[in-house]
Order: structure tokens, then C-alpha cells, then sequence
């Protein structure tokens, strides 16, 4: 199996490395001037600080659904596609899938008494991080397909909505679905209120993502494109038709296959893609190249205090962490693309605090 | 390339020599009695005569749209899925997909001097009808993928459309957006009004389908699912994000495949599905396992004389062409799957006539 980029690009030795040594720093308080006042409660992105990225946002909504405008969108043209990790919720110290994958081990490995001497599962059930921070692409793809796949995909949504209720990011200790940014939920509200289709497109697994996309981000699973395993039509016990989730890659959907994906499941370009990292390019571009009004916009992490700061905001154009490459940026600034300093565009970045 | 079975299936020799030696029948006239009456005008589906097959349908409505019913569907899972040839538009006497590949070799001629000498391109385009007839499915296969492939998504869809506006069915001489089963076009917009959101799963071509699903059916591109070839993500002269389309397929949506893609694209279980033939058992079958209320309907087709009898219809359990063979039949028994009769169940068959 190929494994999706993103998902395991190279930067997957450095982040578990990150991640073992990771501390926990103090978490901000949260303050009373982040509460929505009189006035927030009519502005649509009231988590945004006022500048050229959040009049860039108003500004294409209210371009493209005025009947009047030159760049009206049509209704059914309003499409708008989000990448996750680091671009929606936090990607940093590690992808949440991966942490799903360990946790699964560490479950599984009472039936599968071989892996407390085999590689790499041994690493992951006697706690070794010296032997999990050296970890290859392909340990992890062997643990991701042994966590992943023999069960049915109700089995595999259900086990993904357990883990998301109770496994905790590891500096902030809250729950994922409440490590996503703010700013972006008000972005998607306010593209869904006039008019948008909202989409998630991930390097991360789809199936993964829409066992709780509609509770983080009120999208529905048809509007979750991500890497998918091939499934395979079988019967149960009483004669009725399941899928069993087989080990083998049908979709990898990061770089180009974002943009053949995207066009695979809704058969058009989008007007508006948002995303942080080189695997968002081609998303991007394919956006921009739909003709007329278009919105790209892309996330940098720069904020330390608040949540992460790295790729070029680090001054580490090769930095395989968020890979957010030099030419990104470069090619973000000649094409007019918008570039979010979490830093200085965000007013606040979680709904618990800043 | 593997080719989808129900495209290319072994019918397909039977099918051509059908097609090749298909005579003209007396068309039906139209009739004043098909002209919606008062009565029609409240009836949601005034080309269905009454009986257990309109019933079924309008139950289903009413117990999985009424709150108070047990039964009661969610808006977010009402989804009813219909394959296309031979279920909401005529397959006999070979599929519409077929026959434009055919005239593509036509029009391409031209740039291919070597077609004149070389098979199976030669039989094409010198109509060459013994030697058409005894085309294999690798022949079919060499032809789909040079008449498919090789060019953007945008212009495959132009061509389609353009073929669309102006290819006619051979035996009743209207073009093809008018050989659609006005019954089904009922269903499809009674099901629309109460919530549902109508797929078309077909095991042709996904972008075939595509380009007319809108105007024909009401259906916007990204519900339509169907058989699908790998894009490659390139750049055009101007820097833009393209698309090409590759001579590989990526999803085979017949059979098995149908169930697998529906779960692909929308990470739910329908709970309605149209079908005709052996290619949608599964696709039933996943449907009705959906638990609660479902319908699932098979359309038959017993009427030579408005459209085509074939299948069981004529006392051929082992007729390859439509390839409803006697054990779907027996399924559908079993299985309270209702079986359409066209000739009885269906008062109008075409918008233009009866």
C-alpha cells in the first residue's frame, strides 16, 4: 500500500520525535475581551482581527452572490474546499490518525500476543519511544493497515467516534473536536449561509474524518473527499450486504489527487480552498484556475504561544514539519493567494480561549 | 483497463447484432389519453397506473417522511439511488455510451489514416457491419479507451454534450435526452419533494453521464456516481491546473461495485434503489440492509411494442441482454423487492408518446 503523503510524508519521524519529547506548555487563560460583543454578534467572522485576510473572505462572498456582480457564482457552483490538519484543527505535534492507530494497538494487543516481540507493534505496547522515534514509513504503514482495515466500515466508524469522545491532544488535553480553529468554523458557517457548499479535502482517511465531521464541522460525509481504502462487498451471518475495509489504497488524496478528487466526487472546480501545507498546492491552483472570482487562502502557523509555529514563520524554508516549502509561499505571493498569520489575523484560534 | 462489466458485458455481441440488424417499428402515436387530466394534475406520479408498484412507492414516502411514523428517515439520509440504462433511460438496443464511441472513431478518423487498415477501428470506419458484429470485448475495450481518453475533462464533456444534442436512438429517431422513462422522472421529483436526494449509479461512465444529468434528470454532477477513470493532474500552456483523462480505470461501478462506490461517495447506505439488472442486485440488497423502512425496485421490461421485452419477460432466464436473469427474479420474490411491469405498471413511457 501507498500511504497518503500527507498523511506519512517525511516529516513523520521528526513530528513522533516532537511528539514523544513533547511538553506541555502553559495553557493561555481564557479572557473576557475573547467573549463576542455587541457589535461581534453582527460580524460573521468575529474571531477574525480586521485586515486584508478577512476582508479578502467578505469580499468574495459578497462578489460572488450579488446577481449584479460581474463574478456571481451560481448556486450550485458554490464550492468551497477545506483541507484539515493544520488548516481546520491542529496537525501539530502528530496527526490525530497516527495517535488513533497507536491507541489501537495498545486495544488490539490482547489478541495478538506476537506483537510484544514484533516490530514495529512492539515499540507501540511496551512504550518504547527510543524504538518509536525511529519508526520508518514503513513501520507506521503496517501499523496503520493492522488498526485500519479487516472489519466492516460501521465497525471502523463506530471504534473512530469512541476514540474521538475521549482521546485528548497531548499539550492542551482537551478533545479533538475541540482542537479545531474558530476562525474557520465562522468561515464555513458563513460561506454554507450564503450559499456555499462546504467540503473537507484531506490527505488524512476519509472514513476517519466523516465519523465526526458532521458533529466538529456540520458537514455531512458526501462532503468529506479523503484517502480511502478499497472496500470489499460481502455477507454477514444473516445474508445482508456489508463492506469490509480491505489494506490496499484506492485514493491517495494529497497534492494532485486532491484536485483529481475533487473533481472525482463533485465534478467541477471549486470557487473557494483553503489549506497550510505543499499538499494543498495543486487544490489551489485547480480553484484558481476555475475563471472569474476565486478565493485561495492559506494557513501559517506563527503563533507559538497560542498553538504552533513552523514552516517559513520559523525562517525554515525546508522544513519537512507542516511543509509549508519556500516555493509555496513564494508562489502563494505571486498568484495573489491569501496568507493567514494565525498570529496576527486570529483573534482567538480555539472556542475554549485564545 | 478492465472494462465495467454491465458497459461491456458478454451481451455486448448480442446487443451489436441487435443494433446492427434492428428494423424500425411503427412508433406509437401519441395519444390524447396520455395528456395529464385534473386528476393527474395532484397526483405525483400521473404516468404510473395504480397498482402495488405506484403503491409501494407512495407508502415508502409517507411512513419515511411522517414524524409520528416509526419508520421516519432523517433529512440527511434520504437518499434513493437509481442506475441509468435500462432503468431511467432505454439500454436496448446497445448502451448510448456505445454507440458515441462509435461515432467518435467517425469524427477521428481523420487524424488516424491508420484506422483505415487497422481493427477494430477499420470495421468502424468503413461500417463494416459482419466484421462490427463480431467485435470482442478487448475491440470494444481498444475503442472506448482511444475515443475516451487522451483529453481534458472539460473537453469530454463538451463532445458528450455536444453528441448528446444531436445523436438519435436508432429504432424511435429522437435524440437521447428524450428516450428517458417519464414515470422514473416522476419518482425522482416526488422523491426530491420530500427531502430525498436523488443519485444516479451507473456502471457507464461517470463523466458520460455527467455532462446531460442535469438537463435530463435534475441531477447536479456530484450525484452521479458511476464508472470512472484515473485523471492525471498537469498544467496547460498558461500554468493552469488541468485535468487529463487517463486510459485507466478507477472504479469499476457495476455489481459489488455499486454498493462499494455508494459508500465511497456518500459514507451512507440508501435507503431507496431503482435498478434492472443483475449489475444492481447488490446495490438493492445494500439498500435494504439499510434496516427500517426501504424500497427497492427492479423495472422489467415487457413491453415490445412501446420499448423492448427482454429478461424473464421473454421465458429467458439465461438472456444475456439486460442481464436480468431468473435467480435476481427469484431474489426480488424472496426479498419484497417490488419488479415493475412497464407494460403494466406504466401508463406513459415517454414524455413524447406512449
Amino acid at each position: 500500500m501507498k500511504v497518503p503523503t500527507k498523511f506519512l510524508l517525511a516529516s513523520v519521524l521528526f513530528v513522533i520525535l516532537t511528539f514523544l519529547g513533547c511538553s506541555k506548555p502553559t495553557q493561555p487563560s481564557p479572557s473576557s475581551a475573547s467573549q463576542p460583543s455587541a457589535v461581534a454578534a453582527v460580524d460573521p467572522l468575529p474571531s477574525w482581527n480586521d485586515g486584508p485576510a478577512k476582508q479578502a473572505i467578505l469580499d468574495f462572498v459578497k462578489t460572488t452572490t450579488d446577481k449584479a456582480s460581474p463574478k456571481f457564482v451560481a448556486a450550485g457552483d458554490r464550492i468551497a474546499t477545506f483541507d484539515q490538519d493544520g488548516t481546520t484543527w491542529v496537525e501539530q505535534p502528530i496527526y490525530s490518525q497516527v495517535l488513533f492507530a497507536f491507541d489501537r494497538v495498545g486495544e488490539l494487543a490482547p489478541q495478538h500476543p506476537e506483537w510484544k516481540t514484533k516490530m514495529p507493534f512492539k515499540a507501540v505496547v511496551t512504550g518504547d519511544r527510543e524504538a518509536m522515534a525511529k519508526f520508518t514509513l514503513k513501520d507506521i504503514e503496517v501499523i496503520a493497515m493492522a488498526t485500519h482495515t479487516g472489519m466492516t466500515t460501521e465497525t471502523f466508524q463506530s471504534l473512530v467516534k469512541d476514540w474521538m469522545a475521549k482521546a485528548k491532544h497531548p499539550r492542551f488535553d482537551k478533545p479533538y473536536p475541540q482542537m479545531v480553529y474558530q476562525p474557520m468554523l465562522e468561515v464555513m458557517r458563513y460561506l454554507r449561509d450564503n450559499g456555499y457548499r462546504t467540503y473537507i479535502v484531506t490527505g488524512g482517511g476519509q472514513d476517519f474524518v466523516r465519523a465526526y465531521a458532521q458533529q466538529v464541522y456540520g458537514i455531512p460525509p458526501e462532503q468529506i473527499i479523503g484517502s480511502a481504502l478499497d472496500t470489499q462487498y460481502q455477507y454477514n451471518q444473516e445474508g445482508q450486504g456489508i463492506l469490509m475495509r480491505d489494506p490496499k489504497l484506492l485514493l491517495n488524496n494529497n497534492g494532485a489527487g486532491k484536485a483529481e478528487d475533487i473533481y472525482l466526487f463533485i465534478g467541477k472546480r471549486p470557487k473557494a480552498a483553503f489549506g497550510n501545507t505543499d499538499g494543498d498546492r495543486q487544490m489551489l491552483e485547480f480553484t484558481q484556475a476555475s475563471g472569474g472570482a476565486s478565493l485561495e487562502i492559506l494557513v501559517l502557523h506563527d503563533d507559538a504561544t497560542r498553538e504552533y509555529a513552523y514552516g517559513p514563520a520559523q525562517g525554515l524554508p525546508d522544513n519537512k514539519v507542516g511543509t509549508f516549502p519556500q516555493t509555496l509561499y513564494d508562489e502563494a505571493k505571486a498568484k495573489g493567494w491569501i496568507v493567514i498569520s494565525m498570529k496576527n489575523d486570529w483573534k482567538q484560534i480555539f472556542a475554549w480561549g485564545k
